[in-house]
């Protein structure tokens, strides 16, 4: 790594730093403690082994540069069989799933051949003859239903330094799309030429063009008004410049070659897939620090939102999704909105997504707000970080980096909670997306990570 | 046009319309006005066409649709015949021509097989033998030296309401290319080549696509961190984007295709060569309204900078072009750059590069200044404009429109200098790039134009 990580910038740093040894300090802009967390943040706060673990933390997080090396099914690079599936958000049972979860496994579920309509996999969900897991749990990360299935073509994602992988299945566009819940013939008909024709054609344009820097990428990202959630133009683009030569150049029918740019020049989110897994990529790096309250996961099933913390290993911390406040496609209003679903918010954990809006003003146009609140966003998401990430500046805020590493302790000190920006999913399963906007978080799912890290600290001691 | 233009937002519009009546108005942020112009503008600004003149000339720049019909060569599109020349700026005889400019001619010289090496070309120009004569004479501009010859290939820009057209070379990129002064056999290697295989591949594509929307990439650019004069980075990949399948799907051998792509993909500026043709499309539309007191086009030789403005016809207003203030590349110095120099500046006159560089923060990396003054310099702009354009909007101000249509009379009332941010060529013949800055034009052509005005406004009294 060329560009060492500035650690912990923020005026709050030194305050911070002052509270952990007890002693109290006077804030200007001081806000109360999230209620019931006093005891808990003493403890934590003076943990010993916090201030390194989490420099260790947010440091393994900053140094890791994410490469596309390939494209492939999800069987192979995976081990998926028939009958299992991935999905987005902690583990969830099939009475609990949101619409928009239960259609996009229904219709993964006919995709595989495991029934002829999508309305008749309900049975076999309910029966429990097929399996689902976390996304997460197998190193992969999917958008809003995020639902893999043996077949889907998968981005494999590669830090060079370790040989760690993660995964995301390929974009599929907006509207009526699996990921949002839809099912229809069309949708599934997507799927299939996804997996017959844009997957082969991916990945033989990748191992010819060799690792794609998608952590470079993004960083041109961020100086092209793309946050890389909700925005993902400009790097959709340059994965475009990066690969058309050698699609070009490559085994498949020029109709087939031109399809696929057609298909990824038409789908302005079609990044958003690769700025996925590049970010989980680093955050896993930051897992199982010992003392570390840093979130290394944000994730959604529509049902619970659950995070990860790098001092807690693999448990969930959840509570119930909320509703997204933003703006609404054709005639859908708020009736029509799932709760907050996807592992996207693995953006938000990075410091991109909600957290760098102030590079990507033209967003409040798709999710709501105003170009005021997104610089006052990525201004406000600084007290609630570990870290300035140093590869991905914000031009508009004097180059500052991107606010990175959320540290559980801050969230509760503060009230502050991380800002996401989301797609919203139509509750009913089969509708398909029904607008963007602006969520955060339950609140209570910081304060339950605080009490299981003020847990560890006292066994420690 | 679906969206009306908003003339003459601003502050300064009551005033100004206050003080056009010759009521004295008191303002906050009083400057002088330049020197020698308070007779002339108290002649001007109480010239009864005024008003009126400047909403129709701005309007009808604000009106026009900029669309890529075509790329062929120049001539057949312009009519250049054996031994003629375009080039940039207002015109020039040989003996006055600047390093870079004269490179350029000795360059496409050999290019077009007058002589076979660049340096036994000068005779040429000194003996008369040959032509050469402003590209804006010929619905043409040309960035940095601007030199057009006969089998260079052009973008044709056409505006389908009135039929109008203009033309562009295409870019070749950064360093030692002919538009900076250089003409060394790779220079003119790369030249063939895009005689060759990038015109045709390109011309092609242009006619399978169909129009390409200029003004519409134009506005998607804004949007993200280009400001379409030393940042062009979106809106390379957005035509990448439209032209690669047809690209693809044409009569070229693949790997020409692969080439075209790989050295479009590689050069950021590509679409430098778009904008500007596009804006002078817009411009053009507003040239001659008798009592308009806009600015219709900012052209620079390497030694004269010169305007032309809408209620003075073709003449030309001129003075010395400017040293710009910037970065340099590798060892280079203030000492190896030229002054000012090519039509770049339509860029400018329309709007957008130095006047919108509030949307392109990270420009400043490239061109130097701060983050704080990019965003005042847009600010500052709409204080000598007439108006906003609607088409074009800044998100990070709150999606203001570029500030259009450089107002004569508000330059020499207020003393601010259009801002203009520009590559520096080597002062040498051959040499080059050797920087990028931020310069304006001499501030003595404005009075200059602003008497003409006033010889006209009283002519017709």
């Amino acid at each position: 790594m060329s560009t060492g990580p500035i650690v912990a910038a923020g005026a709050d740093l030194f305050a911070t730093a002052v509270e952990s040894q007890g002693v109290p300090v006077e804030r200007v802009d001081w806000r109360p403690p999230m209620e019931g967390t006093s005891a808990d943040l003493a403890t934590v706060l003076t943990d010993p082994l916090r201030a390194d673990a989490n420099r260790r933390a947010v440091e393994a997080v900053l140094g890791v540069q994410a490469v596309l090396v390939d494209v492939a099914p999800a069987s192979e690079v995976l081990g998926l069989s028939k009958g299992e599936f991935l999905h987005a958000g902690p583990p969830i049972g099939w009475e609990r799933t949101s619409g928009p979860l239960r259609g996009a496994l229904m219709g993964a579920a006919a995709l595989e051949g495991l029934v002829d309509d999508p309305e008749d996999a309900a049975a076999l969900f309910e029966a429990g003859s097929v399996t689902w897991e976390p996304c997460h749990h197998r190193s992969a990360v999917g958008p809003m239903a995020g639902v893999v299935s043996p077949s889907m073509w998968m981005f494999v994602i590669e830090d060079a330094a370790s040989g760690r992988r993660t995964y995301c299945s390929l974009n599929e566009g907006l509207g009526k799309v699996l990921r949002y819940g839809a099912y229809a013939p069309d949708v599934l008909d997507r799927l299939h030429w996804m997996a017959a024709v844009l997957g082969p054609v991916l990945r033989d344009a990748v191992r010819t063009t060799g690792p794609v820097d998608v952590t470079a990428i993004l960083t041109q990202m961020l100086q092209m008004g793309d946050e890389a959630h909700n925005r993902n133009r400009a790097g959709t683009l340059m994965l475009l410049r990066d690969l058309s030569p050698a699609m070009v150049s490559g085994p498949h029918p020029s109709s087939d070659v031109a399809e696929a740019l057609r298909f990824i020049g038409g789908n302005d989110h079609f990044f958003l897939n690769l700025a996925m897994p590049a970010c989980k990529l680093a955050l896993d790096a930051g897992r199982d620090v010992e003392g570390s309250t840093m979130v290394v996961a944000m994730a959604r099933n529509g049902t619970d939102f659950g995070i990860q913390v790098s001092g807690t290993g693999d448990e969930w911390f959840t509570g119930p999704a909320q509703l997204a406040d933003g703006l609404f496609l054709g005639s859908y209003g708020p009736d029509d909105a799932n709760p907050d679903i996807g592992d996207s918010a693995i953006t938000e954990t990075a410091g991109i997504g909600g957290f760098a809006m102030a590079t990507a003003p033209a967003i409040v146009r798709f999710v709501g707000g105003t170009v005021p609140d997104a610089l006052a966003t990525t201004r406000r998401m600084h007290e609630i970080t570990l870290a300035e990430n140093p590869r991905w500046s914000i031009p508009v805020l004097d180059f500052a980096g991107a606010p990175t590493g959320i540290d559980v302790t801050a969230v509760c000190r503060t009230g502050i909670l991380p800002q996401i920006n989301t797609g919203m999913a139509g509750r009913v399963a089969g509708v398909g997306q029904v607008g963007a906007g602006l969520v955060n978080p339950p609140a209570e799912i910081f304060p339950k990570a605080l009490a299981a890290l003020a847990a560890r600290t006292r066994s420690r001691a």
